[in-house]
Order: C-alpha cells, then sequence, then structure tokens
C-alpha cells in the first residue's frame, strides 16, 4: 500500500495566516474517532463553546453564545450575513481589504442592499464617514467591519467603529477571522453582535470549521431569517441547545484537535500569553526584514501582528516567484501579497512559530536575496 | 497541560454511518501542517480530484469533474441544489427517507419550485408515478434522489430512475453520500449529472469536506446560478481549474486523511473490494440479529449493505435508552432510528470494522438483551 501522504523530509514551516502550524499535541488529538452522537463528543462541543466565550471574555450568563459552523471562516462569515439581516434590512460594510470586499460579494449574492465605505488597504476605516452615513441612512440596519485585515495586516480599532455604531442603534458583524485568540476585543465594550472566526487561526486548532460569537438576543432574532439550509445560524445554534449536536455531520476530528488547542491556549496564558507571543514574533521579522532593507507596507500605528506585508524591493533583480521558490526549498512558507495596487509579499507570525523560527526566516530572506542578486542596504 | 481528549480507554467501536471508524493509518496522514498554496498541497488536491473519478469509474477524458466541497454532506447537497438549477427551473425529488426530505427542505429555503414523489421509507421510488410526473410538467428540469438512504437502510434503484430522467431529457442529481465508494454505480449508464459524497462515508476518511462528481456540460451551465457564495459550485470548481486551490482555506488535515483513505480503497479492491467487506459485515449482522429475533425492516430485495434498520423487540422490558447505553459501555456504538412512524435503532456496517467486529457487536446485543430481560426467541 503505498502512503502518499508522508514526506521524506521534515515538513516546511508556514509562515502564513492559516492553515498554519500547530502542535504536535493538537494533532495527536486527532488519532481518535469519535461518534458525533456520543456522549463525549457532546461533552466536548460544550466544553469548546463554552471556552470560546471565555476566550472572549463573556459568557453565557452576560449573554453571549458560541455557534460553531462547518465550513472555512467564509462559511461562519456568510452564515452571519445570510441569517442576522431581516428582508429589507441594509449592511454597512467597512472595506479596506480583500475581506472586507469578501462581505460586499456575500451581500450582494443574498440580495442584501450594501452601502459600501472603502479606505486604502494600509488605511483605517474614516470614523467620520461612518458616522455620516449612520446618521444620513436610516435604513442602515447592520454594520460590518474586518478586525484583523490580512490582505495588508491592519487591525481596525473595532471599539471606535462599535461606539458608532451602538450609538446610532445598529447592529455590529465583526469578522475577527485572524485576531481571535490573540488580538484582545472587548464584545461589550465594542458593542459586538456577532463576531466569527476560525479554528485554524490563533487557537491554533486545524482547519474545518468556523464560530461565531453572537449576543443572544441578536442570535434569536435570526429565526426564519436564513437564506440557506447548511448556513442557518439560528438553527444551528438551536440544534446545538436543544441536544447538544450539530444538526449535520461534525468535523469530530477538527473538534477533538480543537478542543486540545483551547487547553493549549490557556496554559500559554490565554489571549494575552498568546498576543505576546505572536507580537515578539512580529517585531523580529520587523527588526530583521528592517535590517535588509524591508518596511512594512502598514504604518506601525495600525499594523497587527497577525500578517507584514512588505513591497518589492525596488532592485530588478528582485523576482518574487524565484524569491518564493527558494524560500519554500529552504523550508520557509511565505505568502503572496493581495493588494490591489501594489507587488508585494507577506508574511504570517502566528501559528506554532516563535521568535527563533522567525530569525531563521531572516536568515534565508538574506541568503535568498544574495542568491537572486539583490542589492541589500548596508546595516546601520 | 491537561489533554482533555485523551481517553481513559480503547475507544469505542462505531456502527453508525458516519463519522465511522478509520484505519489508523489514515488518521496519522493528519500529523502533518501543510500550506493550502504549498506545492504538495495542491499536487495533492490534483490527485484526490482524479481518484474520486477512478472511483466512479470515470475520467476527465470522459466528461467528468470532481469538486471537494467544505463542510458536511449537506452543504455538498445544497451546493448542488442551490447551484445547479436556473431561476425559473423546477426540481421533482424522490422522497423515501430524511435525506430526500432535506432535499425539499433546501429547494425550498432557495425558493426553488418542487414536486415531491413520497415512498414510505422501505419501499423504492414509484417508478411509473416518476414517468408519469416527468410527463405531465414538461416545467420539471432536474430530478434527485438519494441512493443509499440511510433512514431505513434502503438502496433506491438509480439506474432505473436515471433511465427515465435522460429519456425525458432531464438532469439527474444523486445523493450518494452514504453509497459512493461501497455501491457500485455507472454515472454513464444511469445519467447522472451530479452526485454528492461525503469524505467519511464509504472512502473512509475524516469529516470535513463533500465532494460533487459532475458531468462537466451540467457544470458549466451552473455559472451564475448559484444563490450562495461559499457553496457555488462552479467557482469552485473554477477556482481548483485555475490554481489547483480551493476558493477558500481546505480542511488541510482531511484532504491528508483522504488521499490516505484512497488508497487505502485502492488496495482493498476498490469499489468491489470495500462493498465485498460491508457486504460481509452486514450478511453477518443480519445472520446474528436474526437468532436473536430482529428482522431488518427492510426486505432483502430493497436493504443495501451500509445500514440496517431493527424495529424494537414486541417485549415491553426493552428500553431503547438501557439498550443502547449498556451496549455503549461496553464498547459497540449504534444508531438511534429515524423512522417517522415505528420505533426502531439503526447499525452501520460501514468504515474500517469487519465480520469479527460485527460478531463481537452481536455478542454484545444478546448479553444486553438477557440483563435487560428482554425474551430471546429459541434458536432453531
Amino acid at each position: 500500500m503505498d502512503h502518499p501522504s508522508i514526506p521524506d523530509a521534515k515538513d516546511k514551516t508556514l509562515f502564513t495566516p492559516g492553515p498554519l502550524m500547530t502542535s504536535r499535541t493538537v494533532k495527536q488529538a486527532m488519532l481518535r474517532d469519535l461518534g458525533s452522537r456520543d456522549s463525549e463528543f457532546i461533552a466536548l462541543v460544550a466544553r469548546v463553546r463554552s471556552r470560546l466565550l471565555e476566550v472572549a471574555g463573556t459568557s453565557k450568563e452576560r449573554g453571549f453564545e458560541a455557534v460553531p459552523m462547518q465550513g472555512s471562516g467564509t462559511f461562519g462569515v456568510e452564515s452571519v450575513i445570510s441569517s442576522a439581516i431581516a428582508p429589507g434590512g441594509k449592511l454597512l460594510v467597512l472595506v479596506n481589504g480583500a475581506y472586507g470586499e469578501r462581505i460586499v460579494k456575500m451581500a450582494a449574492v443574498h440580495g442584501i442592499a450594501t452601502t459600501v465605505l472603502r479606505t486604502p488597504e494600509n488605511e483605517p476605516p474614516d470614523l467620520a464617514a461612518v458616522e455620516r452615513a449612520l446618521t444620513a441612512d436610516a435604513g442602515l440596519t447592520h454594520v460590518a467591519v474586518v478586525h484583523s485585515e490580512t490582505t495588508a495586516g491592519i487591525v481596525n480599532d473595532v471599539e471606535a467603529v462599535g461606539k458608532l455604531v451602538r450609538a446610532a442603534g445598529r447592529v455590529l458583524v465583526v469578522d475577527a477571522m485572524s485576531s481571535f485568540g490573540a488580538v484582545a476585543l472587548d464584545l461589550e465594550r465594542a458593542g459586538v453582535a456577532f463576531l466569527v472566526s476560525s479554528a485554524n487561526k490563533c487557537i491554533e486548532g486545524v482547519p474545518g470549521f468556523s464560530f461565531v460569537l453572537a449576543r443572544r438576543d441578536e442570535l434569536a432574532k435570526c429565526a426564519g431569517r436564513a437564506r440557506t439550509l447548511s448556513l442557518d445560524l439560528h438553527a444551528q445554534w438551536k440544534g446545538l441547545e436543544e441536544g447538544g449536536q450539530f444538526r449535520f455531520t461534525p468535523p469530530t476530528h477538527a473538534l477533538l484537535a480543537f478542543d486540545q488547542a483551547l487547553a493549549e491556549l490557556a496554559a500559554e496564558g490565554g489571549v494575552a500569553g498568546r498576543g505576546a507571543r505572536y507580537r515578539q514574533n512580529h517585531e523580529a521579522l520587523v527588526r530583521g526584514m528592517g535590517a535588509l532593507g524591508f518596511t512594512p507596507y502598514v504604518a506601525a500605528a495600525h499594523q497587527g501582528p497577525i500578517i507584514t506585508t512588505y513591497r518589492y524591493p525596488a532592485d530588478p533583480a528582485f523576482r518574487f516567484d524565484a524569491f518564493y521558490e527558494r524560500l519554500n526549498d529552504r523550508g520557509f512558507v511565505i505568502y503572496p501579497g493581495k493588494l490591489t495596487r501594489e507587488d508585494c509579499f507577506r508574511v504570517g507570525t502566528i501559528g506554532r512559530i516563535f521568535a527563533p523560527d522567525v530569525h531563521a526566516l531572516v536568515l534565508a530572506v538574506r541568503e535568498t536575496l544574495v542568491e537572486l542578486g539583490v542589492a541589500i542596504p548596508v546595516r546601520a
């Protein structure tokens, strides 16, 4: 019998925003087959839901619910967009990257009216424009914003947006895909009604499901609003509440891994501990890349610790494909750029990686640039 | 650090229609973190897609495509229903169980007109009624049928349905969730346009995604028809064709497991070999349960090897909850019933289980019945 998946060598280190590196113990938790109706699995799902609220600094008692949803993070965001907005509702989307644009696209598919406020990919939302839009259009019922936009790596100030949304009496939806678990966000202070994240981002689980943290009163209003069967957030919640089970087959192995990942997050000191490691990773990257002449595309004031975008060097000897491939051959996987207007690449600093990994990457970047004949500025 | 997922004892054996038992090597294939844009992963996805067509006895050259879709099997079915039927189209659904009903529900959510032909849960579709419906209503564009209806365990004659659908020039959609990989179905002879199955059924992978096998000409017609973003089957296909990648984060670990599972399916002799083992499991079950006075709910002519439904014994000493729990305590997980009108339970005979496992289950059933004081007929 052939084993197509067993590699000859050590796996590469992923400097990507997910799928990302997970611990060996997280992966080992998947070496079991649990029945989805088994009491042990039902207890696991309940524990995961309750721990997610803990990670968010809230609880059922404080009026919040955690609802896992099969599929990638986009499936989770679409479950909110297609379940939360009533017919005739209208969504204001704050866009400064591809994930904001994706929400606009989702709304369009579902025939949901939108207003879009765009800012450049390295600039935060225009708060004055948000306020004006909410004042001018009483028909706007919901506002969506991305917390950590991995397009450029900006972290948007959700609390500031939330203050405006709350003052205007609208409902706030936050795509916190790549920030939840490492970048603190007080759901209550920020007035978040729905927050979406995914198993394989800062919690360091494996991909296979997303999850929605929602204010129970807003979740209850979703009854009968869903525009799909599979992504019906309210029905998913009710199923979990009533029998402890997913409505449709859950990714049992991914949930086993996630349960372990949540335990490891707690052991690392929760959001503060995890965030500190990612911040160290990011700082090691900025220092190391800085010495090679690279400056982050996003200004430090808005730059998050999740992913960092760098413009291509001006030296014409730089060819991204060769750069990527040679880093890859050395065992380092970086991420292509996604900016609308500029050539760039991205380096993620989340997942089971540490400052020494980042240091090793920077050394490999230097060596690769030398190989390619790209000029490196003389170090100060 | 606590390890909430590590059990004290050997895991239970699952006699369920999925999640089900998988081999140790399938699970071990998940002990890696692969980047979703990595060339190795892209090659893996291509290999999986091509092997799926092989399992179906067809190929790209013969005009078929394999499109994996994140989420459970239901997500895959909904991706077809919500992507394949044009506005103004109409779906004939042949229902003899809960999964047929689920397709009806999906169509309703998406505002797709339907005609429903129901037969009892232990009876096949009424072919004459199908023919009449197709003749009477020229507006019917698509026909949906479930191959193996796990509600009662019936295997529907998709080829016979397909002959009528083809003669009438309509498009056939088959939910082959729990049959694909073990119950042969000739896509071309049966005139199947779309077939949906899932990673954690007869291929014996882990749950996390489903897949659609589709005739390319019908798939191409889906462009612009999708009613969701995440479940857009055509866009998913195009993404895979153009860059080899999923549009949104794939469940990388579940795909690693699936790749291994496909290799193990081939090593077992493909659909014929796997089907033979399941048939042996099923026959061992029927023999053993027969000796305890149980008769399958579905007549042998329509009964498939996937899952078998048994009515509760008439003896009032039988209480299902106690029966289930005591079997569970002995390490055997069976499945509750799902019939509309009768009390029953189900036993799955698919997954990484063999006749000796079934034999052990039957012994445990006997012992449990004795404990509960349920009369067992004297053996012939």
